[in-house]
């Protein structure tokens, strides 16, 4: 069988059984120009499609659970794919190891299992956790450079504790969105802190269902706003109620931010 | 004044005062050739200063507390220069930001403050402490490819750390360095030990007064072959007393190694 660019991916004959593979792997998206597959440009996808179809010698379309933008990077990153029973069958218990041999240091697959018909990486998706990194100190910390967003003065992490606590639950989080057409920017907030892990190194975690565009980095950029003092944190509920993005403060840049887990 | 290459180096006239100044600086050492001057090559020292006379506008002479070789880091590291009085009185409290802005994201100055005349990063440091960092899990991970060593296999610490006793003390490593004829491999070692730091992520902290060329990555390699059950702890101390580098293990890669504290 030949193999295919992603363009010209044909499904596999009817006739041919094919298994749900689900991949869990982690990448640093410093070069990577963001998570999703486009043509002629380097993306995680379409990195880990070429390995998967050396190894499977059949072209395949990988589902990803989040589409990471250009610089984020992924611990818990999940994909799932349709490959040829035959292949998969006798390929499956060393598949994580063989893909990760032509796609390392960049992407590790952690584990590659056979998962049920109806698994989508996207769509059965239940929660995405995010991770973003921030280091508030005087220096920069040259080992964090492309996972740590550097803020040159400290922070305050108890009025960034209290902004947080405004968004947990079900809000319409327009103003932390970039716009799109017609889509709902409501969003349910699970779970959302801020962990001090010493030194200056602080940490947000977010646990949602879905996110509208940008809106982790639009709500770390905003809350590292009122640790750095620019505004008050009693300010957050307001800003959610405006439903503008005017009103929300700078948008943290992509190379602090991590998928890091995904739950079905 | 115009600026010399590492050869012109002129030292200023005499009519000019100088002050000594301690630089305190960290590095990430994967794109450097080495940290110590080389003429033609990109070395932590070179490009530093590079930075530092082009601030200073004067030609100056790095000497470093630790000679680390190449792809290994350093996060405490320190560096002694003369600086013309006049140019250091007025540049000194921003001469670290300054030079920062022209070396990192790789090198980042801590702290640059006027030092005692008779002040030697290298001979006036009494003891240097190196961190060694291996991860020891079945697959790697993409955010510390460039500082650790990455295992593939689980590791056994307690036995790591009862090979890590027989170091203590004042013994001649012979059998842990490079042969340098004519140079004695008695070495103080003044504490070591072994830290769990969770989910398969250990580290190795050492200090000693100095270490013989690449002493620390010799007694990791030789540890870490404890830890892989290649070899028992007990033989750590009969290799020790052998004198005789074939009796050691595998050296680890450089990549593991940062130079984290440098004591005077």
């Amino acid at each position: 069988m030949t193999l295919f660019d992603e363009g010209d991916l044909v499904p596999a004959a009817p006739s041919e059984p094919l298994v749900r593979v689900r991949l869990l792997f982690a990448y640093r998206g410093t070069r990577f120009k963001g998570a999703a597959t486009t043509p002629g440009v380097r993306t995680v996808a379409g990195v880990l499609t070429g390995a998967i179809e050396r190894v499977l010698q059949a072209p395949v379309r990988l589902v990803l659970a989040g589409r990471t933008d250009a610089g984020v990077h992924a611990w818990g990153q999940v994909a799932s794919f349709d490959a040829p029973a035959d292949a998969a069958g006798s390929l499956l218990p060393t598949l994580a190891a063989r893909i990760t041999k032509m796609v390392q240091p960049d992407i590790v697959v952690r584990a590659a299992d056979q998962a049920d018909p109806g698994f989508d990486a996207r769509f059965s998706a239940v929660a995405r956790s995010y991770r973003y990194s921030v280091l508030g100190t005087p220096v920069p910390d040259p080992f964090v450079t492309d996972t740590a967003w550097w803020v040159h003065a400290p922070l305050d992490l108890r009025a960034m504790q209290l902004a947080c606590d405004a968004i947990i639950g079900t809000h319409d989080f327009a103003s932390f969105c970039r716009a799109v057409e017609r889509r709902t920017t409501e969003r349910s907030v699970r779970s959302a802190e801020w962990i001090d892990l010493g030194e200056g190194r602080l940490r947000f975690d977010i646990t949602a269902s879905s996110y509208c565009q940008q809106m982790v980095r639009s709500l770390v950029g905003t809350m590292v706003d009122v640790g750095l003092g620019k505004r008050v944190a009693g300010e957050m509920a307001a800003t959610l109620r405006a439903r503008d993005r005017a009103f929300a403060g700078q948008v943290a840049p992509a190379h602090g931010l991590c998928l890091w887990h995904v739950q079905y």
